[in-house]
């Protein structure tokens, strides 16, 4: 059985709007005698879309709340009720060490919230680092395969690691096909060097060197099928000017791709980001 | 009788934080067939308080809501339930026109839900800026003038003008004294010229450049009575370097104070700024 | 005669870059005794061009000076010797009076090193305000005109003005031909509502709603033929989050537009920009 | 001998202004043959003081520069010619390892131009981390010394490291007294985790909550006798709002400390920056 005495839970409700959803959840909560400890709720006006996450303390079993909220709630309702427990991650990476870096160093300060079950690459490159911590790495070679034969060992690989909740893309250079987007579908997290939509595809900082831009970003998001154009979760900028080769840009972008992947990962890991229309609601 | 039809109106609660404050308020709505357009909570854990802000639509009769909601809620809850209408709002200024200015311009072009009364300066210097857009200017001079005395007479300028909502100064250079502050309590928005609480006081430029800080800001914050330390509604940066005398801190620097003023202004007049402990809840 | 005694002029030279030209040009300087006020280089090494931005003081005669840099430095270099003047400059518009309005206040307080000529308009809705300045209006209507004939009025009605130092595009929103645009060559500047290249084109902010953009923008940038890709001089950002309709991106976005607009604007009468290669160096 | 062929040699002047500074120095460049990579000058005029900084290339002899441009300039001059080599930093710390792990992930990546001599720390709490990357990890406890004593350990332990060029202060939470801070002046750079001159000397970020600020920072800073008070060198801020408690902000805090100090620190490594009048100049 699933009861825990005082511990946080987070209710994630999405669902077509109407009128008193919130009467009927918090009725639920009231009469389950649950403490909210923090709730935010958004009506997305163009899709009459109802948004709500709670985080309620108190004597909760798992199934027997989410019974009651669906016999509440439209029929179509997206409903979860988590239970506080460490989230299974795998990060992917390729050559470039700083946005994996910042996890690790992140993850060895406790600061996440989540366990690392593995790191893998198509370079043995990263190695080394990831070892230090402790955390198994697997080399996933792509050199003389096709895409998809590369993509498969990839999966095959993911898959003896059991359960996974998010994998991160920290830098993984690498296109991914449909077939592996839909195996974790809004579970894979990228991080892109540039300020999406702007400079989609490869060489970001070139091709923003290019257009003389003044401004450089960062933009985590959701994977999807079409390249770079997944549900944005998180994006910074920092100012640049002139003086900047786009070897500049590139090492000055880093420090902005890490930290906005890192956040990404933080409100993924806590549960804060729905997902509809290719939008993120992120409270 | 306060009757009408499908209006949107603002429920604004602040109480001590109790079990079930959302049911109940939420049941209060849904019986009385309210749409919830929009709705924010926040628990302050220190002060134990809780704040809310709703705006509903629908059929409603604004004093009988009101009863009905006090009924529910606790006996030191702050309630207000604001109907649509127009602020009534003055502005003082005293020798810039930059923050006077953008508010103006907001206002010929219909931006602020507002009626600016009247601006009130201690020069007349700006009379010409404010006729233009046909608002009446009314120059109380302190020269000659003890602070006191001074300031009975701006007092008695404002009291003609009737029914004041908010207070902006727009570059009041003037310092208040407490009996002025006491008549218009969370009513007075200022804008002081850096980053509150980095140079209080006069000049923060030349001390931001004696200091040889890289960034320099503005804070709107509601005045009380110990100069620069009332709550802090908005503040912005921008990036400067050792280039910048004072003077050209002072230039770049006007643009941060009368974006932020702006905005202060705005989330004032939408009802969106709770106060509670010197500090303040912005939804 | 053209001699002035300590006053400052502005030195701009962009040529091909060669060993030895801070020496020359600065052995100039030193010779006709001049100070140096401030002096700024840059090597763009992809082009191998070479540009100086230098203030200096002292008893100069244009002409005269521009001859001796002219010999000593390579035959294909760009060289001007600007002598302080206000600049003439035309504001054109449409309908939305921000970005204007905020120039408008700047010129009142004398912030502007400019004269503004005159305000074009395709509408008389924005007459009222400018008037109220006392800057003539021209309303150049497009209703029942074709592109070229339309544009062949406004044109008609610039060079009625006289010469002009620049155009600023003030949320003027209609596309210019390659017809306009190379009689005012590196001369209209021109604010786009979104932080280019994301969102070229029309409707920048419902483009970035549906996108679901974490961060909108603003570019100021010299016209060219290509809409929205002529060389940037200018960007800023805002973040916005889930609860923006593209009318909140619209109207927080404002904000950034016009003060974009007004730094590039300062930035061209300072003549602190060369364009090159599509790109500005800016000093 | 010193002579080397086609390096980056970088030279560094500050000195009283006068008139022909940059006919001299680049006279001296010119007639040596020299390539100037990049060249920035600054004159400050409230002190009437010169910077220069300009990147030659070519066959030079460090001395014999130094000495042609010291008979050229003014007799007060600091004069430096700093030839390519790695810089030896020392890293100190407490317990806290974002800042420092920030460094250490760069470094292993290669990205830093220095030699990490060793970490020191009051704490041994850091050691598994920094061993993980093969640095000397010096353990010098505070616990049951004075003040006095334990600092003479710490400079014991720095001294027997050799030259070091810069000691980074990465969260090292004791306060160095004046003998300390005057055994390397100009060479220890702290970071501060408040935007100062807000909120000086002991948990800035619960100050900050009481004082209920819209927006955290951090700077970072050269050392000197008084507390938080010395030449300001790089600083950052983020947006933050009710919500956060002053845990969060520590959290999120944390972001812009590492990032801010480890731009600090790669300033200071390429010879950017000149220290006057307690501030400072960056190039």
């Amino acid at each position: 059985m699933n009861i825990n005495m005082n511990e946080q839970y987070r209710v994630l409700i999405q669902c077509n709007d109407e009128k008193g959803l919130v009467y009927k959840v918090s009725t639920v909560f009231y009469h389950r005698n649950l403490n909210i400890i923090s709730n935010h709720e958004f009506v997305d006006k163009t899709h009459n879309k109802f948004f709500m996450r709670s985080v309620v303390a108190g004597d909760i079993d798992v199934e027997d709340l989410k019974q009651e909220l669906s016999n509440v709630l439209p029929k179509d309702t997206i409903l979860e009720v988590v239970a506080p427990r460490k989230k299974r991650i795998v990060l992917m990476a390729t050559k470039e060490s700083h946005a994996l870096g910042d996890i690790l160093i992140r993850y060895e300060a406790g600061e996440l919230d989540a366990e690392i079950v593995a790191v893998v690459s198509n370079y043995d490159l990263l190695e080394p680092l990831v070892s230090k911590f402790g955390i198994p790495f697997y080399t996933v070679s792509h050199v003389g395969c096709e895409r998809d034969e590369h993509e498969s060992k990839v999966l095959e690989c993911l898959k003896a690691l059991g359960e996974i909740d998010y994998i991160v893309l920290a830098k993984y250079m690498r296109i991914l096909t449909s077939r592996f987007v839909e195996a974790y579908e809004d579970k894979i997290i990228n991080i892109h060097h540039s300020f999406l939509p702007a400079f989609i595809g490869a060489n970001p900082y070139k091709q923003a060197y290019e257009r003389g831009v003044k401004i450089i970003g960062a933009t985590a998001h959701f994977v999807n099928n079409n390249l770079d154009e997944g549900p944005i979760i998180a994006q910074n900028v920092i100012h640049i000017d002139h003086a900047y080769s786009w070897e500049d840009m590139q090492r000055s972008g880093k420090d902005v791709e890490k930290i906005v992947l890192s956040k990404a990962l933080k409100l993924a890991l806590e549960d804060r980001i729905f997902v509809h229309a290719n939008k993120t609601v992120i409270f």
